[in-house]
């Protein structure tokens, strides 16, 4: 499982969109809503769209790797299905904001976790001013959080600077193949040697 | 410091030169040894060749990374020039033996270790026969010897398996790109976030 993360305004979803476009056998982990879709939007696409009743059994059940409430809607990462395809051999990405990914990470040690960096404090000023026409406060909040989220990257174990998407997405393909080379994620073909050589 | 190691008949040595070929920014680490040149061995290039007085000197001032008497020749990984070559911020490849690996490990816990296995034990005794006419037992006891190395790879970080030397090169410069984004090693990156937050 591959978690990408980064400060709001940092590009994530334009990373996940290109890296799943050249990794098309990875499985993108959508996350669980309350919320009405957006004209347009299909379950089991952007979200899976569920009611309130059905999230509360979920999290009854344990089944969200991480949740949150913003803005009187529930959001959940379903564990559960996440489960489903790591457990039939599928690479999982998951694309997640700061604070769910730390949860996640508690909970999922052996996960890979990349934290994406804007390529300068000015570059990400620009980028939060250019995604609307806020007041210089609220700019300067969202500015002063994003800077908060992105001291919380040292917790992570990669870090990728997201200068151009092309050079991020071949940073991240080249960290998932490292991973692939881990000794422990390969004990299989030592002990493969071990049986071999006594027989 | 990158050092590529696994039992002998894996194949380091075509995979070394090939990464050399395709990071010729790396510094490639030689041994000294006290052996005389063979002809067309330079100096400086396979290895450094020193005097047994030099030799003993070195080893006194603690100036080896590893070392080794092989029929009553000397070897050495000076550890100075590799220092010299990171400080200055050059990469550093070092090609070694199972034993002398581990030996570095100790000594150098932040360089990346890579093992190589050769793609199955048949492959590797064939690779271990074509090397010369040796008879069955001295073949055997080969044969037995790097299997007991293999056992010894599960110390590694990475083990890459040796099918072809194009794919292992691959692998290991993928590996080289994902130690780059280590989050430790690039923690400049977040306290240039923080001043320039601060400022």
């Amino acid at each position: 499982m591959t978690v990408i993360s980064g400060a709001s305004g940092t590009g994530k979803g334009t990373v996940c969109k290109k890296l799943l476009a050249e990794l098309p056998q990875m499985f993108y982990s959508i996350s669980a809503t309350t919320r009405k879709p957006r004209p347009g939007e299909v379950d089991g696409k952007e979200y899976f769209f569920i009611t309130v009743e059905k999230f509360k059994t979920w999290l009854a059940e344990e089944k969200f790797l991480e949740h949150a409430e913003v803005y009187g809607n529930f959001y959940g990462t379903p564990a559960h299905i996440i489960e489903e395809k790591r457990n039939s051999g599928v690479d999982v990405l998951l694309e997640i904001d700061v604070q769910g990914a730390l949860n996640v990470m508690k909970k999922c040690p052996d996960g890979v976790y990349i934290f994406l960096l804007p390529p300068s404090l000015n570059e990400l000023c620009n980028r939060i001013k250019n995604r609307g026409t806020e007041s210089p406060e609220v700019l300067q909040r969202r500015i002063d959080s994003a800077t908060a989220e992105i001291a919380v990257g040292k917790n992570y174990q990669y870090v990728v600077v997201n200068d151009t998407v092309d050079a991020a997405v071949d940073k991240i393909k080249a960290i998932l193949t490292a991973e692939r080379c881990k000794v422990e994620r390969n004990l299989a073909d030592f002990e493969h040697f071990e049986n071999s050589a006594t027989n």
